[in-house]
């Protein structure tokens, strides 16, 4: 490694796209985690393919670490440089190159939000829905397989990702998939590439599966007296195939954060958060399949509304869950956890998960995507109680031991980073070290996101 | 390699389950296919799981191909042992090994075939959807990424593959996937082998999702002037979001031959076969909304019903569309083309393929998953000109280029085997070479299907 001639290279080529800036060395150290900072040596703000490309080989001619970055987003720290060298912010690639609205898909560069793909889709009545909270750049979450509220209905990006243009390890240059709906054309690269972290590639272009809006939204909040009826009546709407398009869980201490936080006035219990897209008629029948179902399993009475003021009032509650939960505990950090298991292991998993947080001493509401199985407790650290977060991380690796008894995976969907590695050999056995002989052969260097996903230091 | 011992080894080590007899090579030379025979070395029906990997050992350790074979229904050649070796057949790892109705999913044997878990699932309300038409082994079918008339509902064998088992190259046992909806555990290794057609694993075990029978399906009919008109209906329904659970297209001379064959009385026009799932009241009006665009598009009037008896007859008919056409030609072959391009592009990729049959001087009757963009042209061939063959895989080889050069595939679900082999370059570009390095590695000494999908002889 030569990470001399590998920074002066590289500022010869971008010039003031290439920061060694102590300001911009720290504002890439460090993402939406709990991890200490690990800074890198240079940060490239590349424009094009073409520059991705040359990055990357000069990385490979001086063997210096190329990490992806896109909005900072990841829990798990992914985009850390932990083992130096450079990072490639997205931030300039950040258009949407392609809406074809007659093929409902959009090609982007990796460094578009999904907001502002949305923003740009506003006119066509076109919508990308994987919405993992965040404003998380599409480069981002194809790379952790990202999903969300709405994958109980529209599948995460594994579902909705048709293709890809990724620059290798050598700085080649692929396309993977097509833009046909479906292939059996060999081995499914595209899928190979989603969830990999960039430690097999760096995309640079994405071509996405875009989704009609609805004619017509409803959504409705209901509570239950426990945590095993609600888990119950989640499983019957499922297995009844009532479409919903999110169904989302937060426990009692969360619905108590709701009410500190935004003013709500919840009962202190569990609750379900559901919403419904089609035409004004189905989206009233499942409603009132749905009512149906909660009054079957003790739910209070299901308020819904397809008027869009509640709706977002609803939603914004949601997504601002882990904010208010913070606030719960003043002064508190979170490090939020993420398993998911099947659906008849649900109501089990939050259990035993809530038994275990109330012993342990320190906070952790649970919120969830319980259409899939996956939910997350937030635990809350006092940050000037060093014993806390060891208390934190001994809790979330009983969560990750508990989902893999129960048949489940260490992450739903923030993925493996530095965060999940130590659970990798228990869930995947010898197909961890698949993964590794994969990663050597397309990374032989080792020199795309060092340090991350597969084994080895 | 040394094949004598490798046949004196496994003929120990399974007795009657290892057969060397004329009839049983011949019955494993050749699949529902046009490629001349290729009888393997011998016929090994393994019963477990330490069986395969036992076979796979010795075959490991005299260099010898392994193939596996499910039902025998593939369509480009993947289950024919070119190199010769020992054919895995599955039939006797055939059982459904444990249906978990709560959780919507089941785990079996590769052997088991659609319709005989559809058959096992019966009394559980739940059901498998992937339907490419044969009653195929779901082996088979993941191994060829397979998909059907209803995956423009339920998608293909990638969307409803949860995970293996897989007897790797050295014999190694991994699992792939665990049991959750979703995860973000690492590379997608069950994306991985699913379309691989046996050339990185053998399965042993698949998890498969099921799906809730809809409490009503309604199914219809209608015709168009031309082919135009119809994608053009198909495309607006598609992006109207009408949830459709099939959308089939049969050009006009299916329809004559239809007629020919069952009797049926359909006007010699493209005709549109559909068919809606959910409940009563959401079916009707789903039919309703499709029957205003096929007024809006001059299509005849939409017939459709509920009926279970008019809705199978409907879709036996589909079923036996390859008969159908076979018998409009006495005495022909069938060589059966699948291309599938965007949405936008399919009314254009029909109508160029259309003239090219029409100029070409052989029959070919065209049939399609339209709804995903995918069609297959069956080219009617008399095998005593042997010229025939030429000039139909000419036309094979002009469609694959033509669905390339409009954004698609050369293979939307038949699979790669030696038929589209030719196409993987100019599909994948470079691509094509990372999956050999993926091959390699995984394999390095190329006896699993040695000969399919990558690179090289």
């Amino acid at each position: 490694m030569s990470l001399a001639q590998a920074l002066d290279d590289l500022q010869l080529f971008l010039g003031e796209r290439f920061s060694r800036s102590k300001p911009d060395l720290d504002a890439h150290a460090q993402s939406e985690s709990h991890f200490p900072p690990a800074p890198p040596d240079a940060v490239a703000y590349p424009e094009s393919t073409a520059e991705v490309a040359q990055i990357v080989k000069v990385c490979a001619k001086y063997d210096v670490p190329v990490v992806g970055w896109g909005a900072g987003t990841s829990l798990e720290a992914q985009a850390q440089a932990v083992r130096g060298g450079i990072i490639v912010d997205f931030a300039r690639m950040n258009r949407v190159l392609n809406i074809r609205a007659e093929d409902m898909d959009v090609t982007v560069q990796p460094g578009v939000t999904r907001e502002s793909l949305n923003e740009e889709l506003r006119a066509t009545g076109l919508f990308f829905p994987v919405d993992p909270g965040a404003n998380a750049s599409l480069g981002g979450m194809a790379m952790t397989r990202a999903s969300g509220t709405t994958t109980v209905r529209y599948g995460s990006m594994r579902d909705n990702v048709l293709g890809f243009e990724a620059v290798l390890a050598d700085g080649t240059v692929i396309r993977t998939g097509t833009r046909a709906r479906k292939s059996a054309a060999g081995y499914d690269l595209t899928a190979l590439l989603v969830g990999s972290e960039g430690t097999l590639a760096l995309v640079t272009e994405i071509t996405l599966r875009l989704h009609g809006i609805p004619e017509s939204i409803s959504a409705g909040i209901c509570a239950f007296p426990d945590m095993h009826t609600a888990a119950n009546a989640v499983m019957e709407t499922i297995q009844m195939g009532i479409p919903m398009a999110r169904i989302e869980f937060a426990c009692a201490d969360t619905a108590r954060a709701f009410n500190t936080y935004a003013g709500t006035d919840m009962a202190p219990l569990p609750h379900l958060m559901v919403e419904f897209h089609g035409s004004p008629e189905s989206v009233a029948q499942d409603a009132a399949r749905f009512a149906e179902i909660v009054a079957d399993h003790d739910g209070t009475d299901f308020q819904w509304s397809a008027r869009a003021e509640e709706r977002n009032a609803l939603w914004a509650m949601r997504h601002n869950g882990y904010y208010a939960i913070l606030a719960s505990r003043p002064g508190a950090r979170g490090l939020v956890t993420d398993i998911c298991v099947p659906i008849s292991q649900l109501a089990r998993a939050v259990e035993e998960t809530q038994d275990d947080i109330a012993a342990s001493g320190i906070p952790g509401p649970i919120l969830g995507h319980v259409g899939d199985g996956n939910f997350h407790a937030i635990l809350l650290i006092d940050p000037d109680i060093p014993a806390e977060i060891d208390i934190a991380k001994a809790l979330s690796a009983r969560m990750a031991e508990r989902a893999l008894r129960l048949g489940g995976t260490c992450t739903g969907e923030h993925g493996v980073g530095l965060g999940k590695k130590d659970y990798m050999q228990a869930e995947h056995g010898h197909g961890w070290q698949v993964m590794g002989a994969l990663k050597a052969t397309m990374d032989p260097q080792g020199i795309l996101n060092p340090g991350k996903l597969v084994p080895g230091r």
